[in-house]
């Protein structure tokens, strides 16, 4: 466990909780007991004048519309308008190593022997324990307790290599796109598998963004939610695109993702006829999105996160622009992300005090 | 379900239950209401004048070394003496389409609610549904009741790919090397993971052949199980040295590999000091090998299963010689072994009554 940790909030303060949402934050209330220690990040998506309502005790920065394009000026273009794709701001404008999102319809899961599932300290678990991308271990997590390396697994390999993302899973409302829902309306996952599992290199899996934690220093300029909703011809693509991008980079930096526990309950199916406007043009492009990344592939010199995520942009624009001319803008939309997360990260090397804005003054603040 | 099952015994006429052995078959006993219905081919290790004991009402066929080197002639020296490396051949004798193979420390496991497994039944499961290599889904398989697709897996990639192995997993004693035994005398699995799944395109596993099915029409001449035992410098990666070579091979040919449920309930504790002299060389070798199968390339022109196997033993010969001359001789058997297969299965264009060896005549029949 990393210093400053207590075993009741571990990496308490190396943890910020990333909350988009349009309504009164009251699922909240049911996450007190996990997630009163930590800090939250709310960005308030739609129409800024609407005040959200926070449970007292927690503590918080929010940050809407407003705050957003003054923060980023111009580059406040590569934030999402009326889509929870605006979570990544929140990715951006945090100052610690590891991010915790969660959707505000997402509820505290059960075990299998009914105690509430605590998400956040599992997902800690994940992350602060290697991945291994090179080998498939058939009793899944060789780091739990209780497991190992099975015989014929490489010994070279057992040490793994950092876990970059944890990908937590739901019950009850599955994730289906809009076809499926239409038609299994009633279809609820019910199913509890007692596994966290490292997504092999090479592989591309679809990562939601309703449940994930990630190490910021490792992937996070790699985290960008893309172009969606107001104004876009696209939603609900923006935790996929970020999921292909990241796995792509973290095959390539030799970083590791995992999927499996833990499980939170998610509670509201989303309107299908609504889902289905949002998606149609996504669902169709990933046919030609999935084929692109599985053979993207970058060169020797991308050797941070940035570079990469400059180099696929490139790629993007080359080979998606002709897909539709909205890849275009997105490439633009992930360059000018880039150079947003850098102004509000600086390195060590750079950073001077007219470089870092003004933050601490913008947002409402809680507590 | 095929043609010729019936719901009690799925596949009964099409599938033959591979059991090698050097003692009386006792375990049987529990396996009865699963397996009674099956044919079963008994493999017998070691000395040939020892009588095995089936119980009663099983119907089987059983092969000693004397009947192995009549039946092969020369060529019974591709199958491994004095190791259950040999059941192989019991997959080569067969005529049915499936194989499940199971080892005599195996028995039935219970699933969390208390329940008799009936491992084959899931497995044929596994084996009549589709495989989905080309994309990971985050609520595993796809075709079991209650789960589905999830969001942003491409819908082309739905109908999936025919599933050629189905890889059973094992509760109690997990199935760990001598040095982790060693490290590790008192660990038993007890974590009942619920899912099955499609290991990805390109990743390999370490498949253990003690609870595993498979399509033999598919895939079965790349399931042999080397040169392992009595005469050879290595032991207990007979079934690795098939995992491997049979994923290269099915990646190559787009057949589908599936790992988990379900499970048996691993009994036997093997020595862990005879399991470390059996292993040094492969705990070594492995290190050489999982590179070379990571990175083997089968060309256009091998369309079958024996024509890519052959490839792959050329590749054993020019790049793991230098390991070690025990390869080039490997090399040389897995020629043998695929010879040996077509004379025993002559394709219907071949076929011809001299050819078809008089298999009947030679082994204990039971029943």
């Amino acid at each position: 466990m990393a210093e400053g940790s207590s075993s009741a909030a571990p990496l308490k303060d190396e943890l910020d909780i990333v909350i988009p949402t349009i309504r009164n934050l009251d699922f909240l209330e049911m996450w007190r007991p996990f997630f009163q220690p930590y800090h939250l990040i709310i960005v308030q998506d739609g129409d800024p004048s609407k005040a959200i309502k926070v449970p007292e005790g927690f503590d918080y920065e929010l940050y809407n519309r407003n705050d957003v394009n003054r923060i980023l000026g111009p580059k406040a273009s590569c934030i999402s308008f009326k889509d929870s794709a605006c979570r990544c701001f929140g990715y951006m404008i945090s100052k610690k190593k590891y991010i915790y999102t969660i959707d505000d319809d997402c509820f505290v899961a059960k075990d299998p022997s009914g105690k509430d599932i605590n998400a956040l300290e599992q997902h800690i678990k994940n992350l602060l324990s290697p991945a291994t991308p090179y080998f498939f271990n058939t009793l899944y997590d060789p780091y739990r307790d209780g497991a190992d390396f099975v015989r014929g697994y490489p010994f070279s390999l057992r040490e793994g290599v950092s876990t970059a993302v944890s990908h937590g899973l739901w019950l009850n409302i599955p994730d289906y796109d809009a076809p499926t829902q239409l038609v299994k309306p009633l279809e609820r996952n019910k199913r509890y598998v007692d596994a966290v599992m490292t997504i092999p290199k090479g592989t591309l899996f679809p990562m939601c963004g309703m449940n994930l934690a990630f190490d910021r220093e490792l992937i996070g300029p790699a985290m960008y939610f893309g172009l969606m909703g107001d104004g876009q011809p696209i939603g609900r693509y923006d935790d996929m695109w970020a999921g292909w991008c990241m796995k792509v980079i973290c095959d390539h930096l030799g970083l590791g993702v995992k999927t499996g526990l833990p499980y939170i309950w998610h509670s509201k199916a989303s309107n299908p006829f609504v889902n289905l406007k949002k998606e149609y043009n996504g669902i169709f492009w990933q046919e030609e999105l999935i084929p692109f990344f599985q053979s993207a592939a970058l060169p020797k010199e991308c050797t941070t996160v940035q570079k990469c995520y400059l180099e696929l942009s490139k790629q993007v624009k080359a080979k998606l622009g002709k897909v539709d001319p909205y890849f275009n803008k997105l490439a633009d939309a992930m360059v000018t992300w880039i150079e947003a997360w850098d102004e509000l990260n600086p390195t060590a090397a750079s950073v001077a005090p007219a470089a870092a804005p003004a933050v601490s003054n913008g947002p409402a603040k809680g507590k």
